[in-house]
C-alpha cells in the first residue's frame, strides 16, 4: 500500500487533508509543490491532477482530489481512527458543516489572503511573463483569480467577504457554545475544515474583529485544535513563503 | 421508523432528495411546502428547520437539511439499493461531482430561474408587503437574493452565470462521452444531482445552447435518466406554480 500526499504550505486545503493523515497514523510520503515557482501548474503536476490544483492524494496509484472528497476517502478506507462519526445522525452534522465551511467560509477568507499576498506576487510578475503563466493554469476560475489578484479585489468584494467571515464566526461559536466540537460530541472532520481555513488565523488576519472577546468558545476550541499532536505536527510542515508575506500562518 | 420529506415543486433540490426516497423504495409521508405562499419562511415551518428553506427530512424526530447532505444519510442508513458506489474509489468519484454541481452548478441556474420566475414573483409583491415578507426570511443570503430578484439580476451576473453553466455542460458530457453516467458505471447520486439543477431543463431554459447539437452524449444520459420510473413518479409531483412561470419544469 502506497500513499501520497501531495501539498503546499500547512495552511488551508494543503493543511486540511494533512491532519487527518496524521490522526490515522497513516505512512505517507509528503510531496511538498511548491507554488511560489508556480509548480502546480507544470507538466508533471497537471499530469497527476489535470485541474492543477493542490492538495492530491495518490492511493495506490487512484488519483483523489479536493480535500472534503480526500477526508470522506480517508474514512471509508481507513476507519480504525474515526474522524467522522460511525452514527448516522452525527454523520450528517458533520457534513452540514464541512458544507458549511466549503461553501461559506473557504472563499471568502482565501479571498483576504490572496488580496494580501497573492496580489503582491502576481503584481510583481512582469507583463509577458504574467500572461504566459495564465494560459497554463487550468480552470478558467482561478485564472480570472489569479488576474483579479494582479489587478486588485473590489472594496465590495473585500467587505463582503469580511461580512460573511463575520457571520460564520458568530454562528460557529454559537455552536461552540453549545458543543464541545462543531458536529457535537465529537471530533471530526468539519473542526479540522474549519480550523484550517478560518479557526486558525482569524485573530491574526482581522484583528479588528476582536475575536478573542466575541468569541470566547471559538477561543477554547481553537486551542484545543492546536494543541492535539497531529495539528501541531501538521504545522510544523515545509512553508517556502517568503516571511513577510505569511498572511496566513503568521 | 417514520419518515417524512417536506419539499415544494419535483425540480433543483425538492427533486434530488425526493428521487433517492423513491429509488429505495422507501415509505415516507410528503408534505408539500407552498412556496407561492411563502410557507417555507413560516412559524412552523421555521420551527422544524431554522434556515427557512425546503427540502428536509424528518427521520424519526431527526431533522436532516440540505440535499448532499440528506443523500448521504440515506445511503448510511438505507444501503439495500445503493446510489452511493460500495467501493471508496467510486464514492470519491461521486463526490467529486456532487461537489462541482453544488458549487458551480446550482447557484448559475438558480440565478436564471430567479430572474425569470421569482423576479415576477417579487415585483408583484406591494412595497409594505415586500419589506415585511423579508424580515421573515432567516438566512441573510436568502434575503439578499429575494431583493436583487425584486430589484433585477445584472446583465454582467447573468451572463456569467451562463457562462459558467457552459463550462458545466461541456465538463459533464465530456465525462457522459466516456462513461455511461458521471461517477462511471453506476448510476448514483452524482447523476441526480446534475440532472435535477441542470440537466433535466438545460435545453428548455438555455434554447440558444443548442444542447441537442452541442451534447448528444449529455442528451442521451438525460433520457436515460428520465426514463427511470423513480425519476418519473418525482417528476409527475404537486406543483402549484403558476403555468406561465414554470421556468424550470416547462
Amino acid at each position: 500500500m502506497t500513499l501520497k500526499y501531495y501539498h503546499a504550505e500547512p495552511v488551508a486545503n494543503s493543511l486540511k487533508s494533512m491532519v487527518p493523515l496524521i490522526e490515522k497514523g497513516l505512512a505517507f510520503e509528503s510531496i511538498y509543490v511548491d507554488l511560489h515557482k508556480f509548480e502546480q501548474h507544470s507538466d508533471w503536476f497537471v499530469a497527476i491532477n489535470p485541474e492543477g490544483q493542490v492538495p492530491v492524494l495518490d492511493h495506490d496509484g487512484n488519483i483523489i482530489t479536493h480535500t472534503t472528497v480526500i477526508n470522506e476517502y480517508l474514512e471509508d478506507v481507513f476507519p480504525a481512527v474515526p474522524l467522522r462519526p460511525r452514527n448516522p445522525i452525527g454523520a450528517a452534522r458533520m457534513r452540514y458543516w464541512n458544507k458549511f465551511v466549503d461553501e461559506h467560509v473557504m472563499n471568502h477568507v482565501s479571498m483576504h489572503g490572496w488580496h494580501r499576498m497573492v496580489g503582491i506576487i502576481a503584481r510583481k510578475i512582469e507583463s509577458g511573463e504574467f500572461e504566459k503563466l495564465m494560459t497554463r493554469i487550468p480552470l478558467p476560475d482561478q485564472r480570472k483569480k489569479w488576474q483579479t489578484a494582479r489587478s486588485g479585489f473590489s472594496e465590495a468584494d473585500l467587505a463582503n467577504a469580511t461580512q460573511k467571515i463575520v457571520y460564520a464566526i458568530d454562528k460557529v461559536n454559537a455552536q461552540l457554545a453549545k458543543t464541545a466540537w462543531l458536529a457535537g460530541d465529537d471530533y471530526t472532520l468539519a473542526d479540522i475544515n474549519f480550523y484550517s481555513h478560518c479557526g486558525m488565523m482569524v485573530e491574526r488576519m482581522f484583528p479588528e474583529l476582536e475575536v478573542a472577546k466575541r468569541c470566547p468558545p471559538l477561543v477554547a476550541w481553537r486551542e484545543n485544535m492546536t494543541a492535539r499532536p497531529a495539528v501541531a505536527r501538521a504545522l510544523a510542515g515545509e512553508d517556502r513563503t517568503a516571511p513577510g508575506l505569511r498572511t496566513w500562518r503568521g
